[in-house]
């Protein structure tokens, strides 16, 4: 192929048109490089589904192409389906120093040894084939962001990966404006830039504020001061550590992910603890309330979380008593409203006071918000613009955005997953679908369940399930055991015995019908029993369970 | 009993330490009258469950003593759990005119037809027995609320309802200040004070700011305009009617409640609109979409909706197009924001602009933020103080409030359902317990459905169920068909016919075990196959189904 007839293709794997498990996969001539690589937990009407990663199968079937894995950071959503992934397609994944340490801790937990990570800094450049990526430092709620600029023959694609404009950020990187000024300067093909609070105005806080915020409440209280966050916030972390110094207080770490990451980070200096004011869970009780800060997972409510425990009067080394105030130094994410608020209400309960209220300065997002995007779009001004990292709503809000910025809406694509982009010398567009979605894990299983296996666990969810037992002579036909009636889920049966003869009832007159007129098809004398008993049911109680018909012959 | 001895209890029915199903008893020595009888809308862990409603056998016990229900206004969790109390306890029921008006319907729709329902103004007084109850007008997000002000001979108890200093609400009806300010001056034993937003710093802005944002929205938008609010709120509605006209608009309503609601709200007068604005949904396409407001249903994203069905292209009169604007003039309720921002993403992929972001005045709340709570204790400054209307977190944030205003923090009761709260003249106590709680309504059903239904639902929803059926010879104990295996909810069956077959297999080898150990207990036999089977399923697929063996004898 010349190079004229040359074009870059932009696959959306996933992160286009919902929040989470992104990745990208950006194609030129034989070369594929795949962007982050996230996973995505499941909303409410994924019953039973553990984590949600993207659909490879694109990946899978030009396997030989793929030649590289870039990661922006350590967050689940950018790194989480690695672990599938790579038992896939074994390729160099290149990441920061943390988010290298994440990934290698999150790896061997799924017993992977054979991976091939690789540590890159800021402004270093990798060579793919014919495409030459450098990665430029960004900030946002995790230490070691990056985004990337993929240098093709045709020009430049620049990720920004998730990001803010933090102009005072705890560790001091701020994003590499002038690297981004330089690439705008030369010309930039194509940007993908971050939606997630593309419809929030103004600017989103620095991380620095939350600072502020600790100071002051720290200074207040009196007893002790327990503090939830993410556990990947570092930062946010950090400020904890700094404040608690201050005043003089201990710090104990409480909650797997937390300790984990406290110490990933603490043996990659990206967290500044002395020794000294470190403590262990169990020695909690040795110091005075006011000498003692606990920092601790269960910023979202998790049921199993520490927090929650706490909350619960379940925690072995954490017992509240009035006095203590908990900080819940994050913002619920959508889907988990209910949890934490149910958390706090427990930590109330317990006799704790709760600072959670938003606005106060006890949280601020990773993400920028419109006067941040409308500053990163004209400090690049790219010819193509394409949003990403967002539900459909936060492209469209991102894409408007570009349009008041001047970018001509021919030169907006506002894709979703599956949808590629094909961008040539003169021109770019839509061409074609590749394989893209949702792959549910559940268990060990990955990709077994599918619209049928919800679809029943909805109907069972509701309504729960009856079931009719029945063993017949497989000579005559004749009913010789049963109709038996088991029901869960569906009423207590000690309280509905009635109930349950009667459905014995219509269940026999079904059969009885069925054998006058000598139906014997199994699947004629189930759809009797199920279409019967189900109107009597209904009528009887308004509820609709499954109701499974089973034949036993002898 | 004499006089100095008389006590007043509260006895909270419902909304103490929940947002929903707002229920409070007063009693004075044989007269019990109840405040408010709302329901609640089930969280997402009450599978199945419709409606919730409070437990009222406290006021079945003392059914002579009930003598009236008082209601402060028409929204469901104030009033949706009429035709259930009213079935067991058929006393008169006052509310203003909107507010009886709405129960009508309601009652109606349950054929309940033998209520007493009686109309009752501002300032009106209502004698029961030894206790005089006056109502007076207070503003929130329905027209025509009223709060009570229950005199006793030992003092007045006096209970917000929902309440927020609206200063230029739509109608005008301003909160009755003087008359709060002249029981104030008199002297207010106890103060119920509506919690909802105790949390929320500042002042709540007034209706009026969203009929202005409307005015300017609408005189932007050259397409048609579509405002999606909740149902009851006619002042809402009001405004989108007043300023379609502005803009030489005409108005169709659509969705059920919404129609219904309108209607009711023009017949008693308190909807203002001019028949020829007016216009059926068939009309809708005889204008040009700049001369078209369409009002309706679906601002929590309500799956069968009017505004749900709009988004997915299948709705009958109203098919989206580029250059609509649909306006959500509402917030989610805790719980309904993922449906919500569905409805948004689905709304722009029709190529409708939608209008849904926080904090550019498309809605206000209907509850009075901190400054107005102060301005409330302080104008009557009760001598005790009992959050109302409100999650844990929400009373103890408005107990602070009150203690912040010089409140003794010993005259202020954080009550939860069932708390009786004895009131005597020289003292107030916590003084035992009522039973109080949730009763679910599922279907036809009300209260049949207890924890083990719901604990079978929520782990039939999780890893579906496995039934193993086997058919013994009750002569001699061997199995003469089976085991088969049936499942639903747990894998897709045509793809794991394997797993199937193995698990047929360890059912049969549990059988055998308890043939050969002539283990002939039905109750041993099905814990032996459940406990192999579950351990090899966990094995193999890391779930955990419910496993349900069924034995039949023939």
């Amino acid at each position: 192929m010349s190079d004229a007839d040359s074009r870059i293709q932009l696959i959306p794997l996933g992160g286009f048109g919902e929040i989470g498990k992104n990745m990208l996969a950006v194609k030129y001539e034989d070369t594929i490089i795949v962007i982050d690589c996230g996973l995505m937990f499941p909303e409410e009407e994924l019953l039973g589904i553990d984590v949600v990663i993207p659909d490879i199968s694109y990946l899978v079937e030009n396997k030989e192409k793929v030649k590289a894995i870039l990661l922006t950071h350590g967050h689940e959503d950018h790194v989480g389906a690695l672990p599938y992934v790579l038992k896939e397609i074994n390729v160099p994944v290149y990441g920061s120093r943390l988010t290298v340490g994440i990934v290698e801790g999150k790896l061997k937990e799924h017993n992977i040894n054979n991976a091939d990570l690789r540590v890159v800094r800021p402004r270093e450049k990798v060579s793919t084939g014919p495409i030459e990526t450098e990665f430029f430092r960004v900030s946002h709620s995790i230490p070691d962001c990056m985004g990337v600029a993929i240098n093709t023959p045709l020009g430049i694609v620049l990720h920004t990966g998730d990001i803010k404009l933090d102009q005072t950020p705890v560790d001091g990187q701020v994003v590499d404006f002038r690297k981004l000024a330089e690439y705008g300067e030369k010309g930039v093909l194509a940007m993908l830039g971050d939606s997630t609070n593309a419809d929030r105005t103004g600017f989103t806080m620095s991380e620095k504020v939350v600072g502020n915020t600790f100071e002051e409440l720290f200074g207040k209280c009196s007893g002790r001061i327990i503090v939830t966050t993410f556990a990947s916030n570092v930062h946010r972390i950090q400020q904890v550590v700094t404040n608690a110094e201050k005043y003089g207080r201990k710090v104990a770490v409480v909650g797997r992910s937390m300790v984990n990451n406290v110490k990933i980070a603490k043996e990659l200096g990206y967290i500044n603890i002395s020794e000294d004011v470190l403590i262990e869970m169990e020695d909690i009780k040795k110091y005075p309330p006011n000498k003692v800060v606990i920092i601790t997972t269960g910023s979202q409510g998790e049921p199993m979380s520490a927090l929650t425990r706490m909350a619960t009067a379940d925690h072995r080394w954490v017992v509240l008593q009035p006095g203590d105030t908990v900080i819940i130094s994050a913002t619920p994410i959508p889907g988990n409203e209910k949890l934490v608020a149910r958390t706090v209400d427990l930590l109330f309960r317990q006799g704790a006071e709760v600072i959670y209220e938003k606005g106060i300065g006890v949280h601020v997002s990773g993400h920028s918000a419109q006067e941040e995007l409308k500053i990163l779009i004209n400090l690049i001004r790219p010819k193509y613009f394409i949003p990403v990292h967002g539900e459909y709503r936060h492209l469209m809000k991102h894409a408007k955005l570009a349009e008041s910025l001047g970018i001509p809406p021919s030169k907006i694509f506002v894709a979703e997953n599956g949808q590629v982009i094909e961008i040539g010398r003169k021109k770019a567009t839509f061409n074609g679908k590749v394989a893209a979605g949702k792959v549910l894990v559940d268990g060990l299983g990955v990709g077994d369940v599918g619209n049928i296996v919800l679809r029943d666990r909805k109907q069972l969810s509701q309504d729960g399930i009856m079931i009719v037992v029945v063993t017949i002579n497989k000579d005559n036909n004749e009913v010789v055991a049963g109709p038996d009636i088991v029901t869960r889920g569906f009423v207590y049966v000690r309280e509905s015995e009635q109930l349950i003869e009667d459905a014995k009832e219509k269940a026999k007159e079904a059969l009885d019908i069925c054998y006058k007129k000598n139906l014997t098809e199994w699947a004629v004398i189930k759809a009797q029993v199920r279409d019967k008993l189900g109107k009597h049911l209904y009528e009887k109680t308004g509820r609709r369970p499954m109701i499974l018909p089973i034949i036993m012959e002898v």
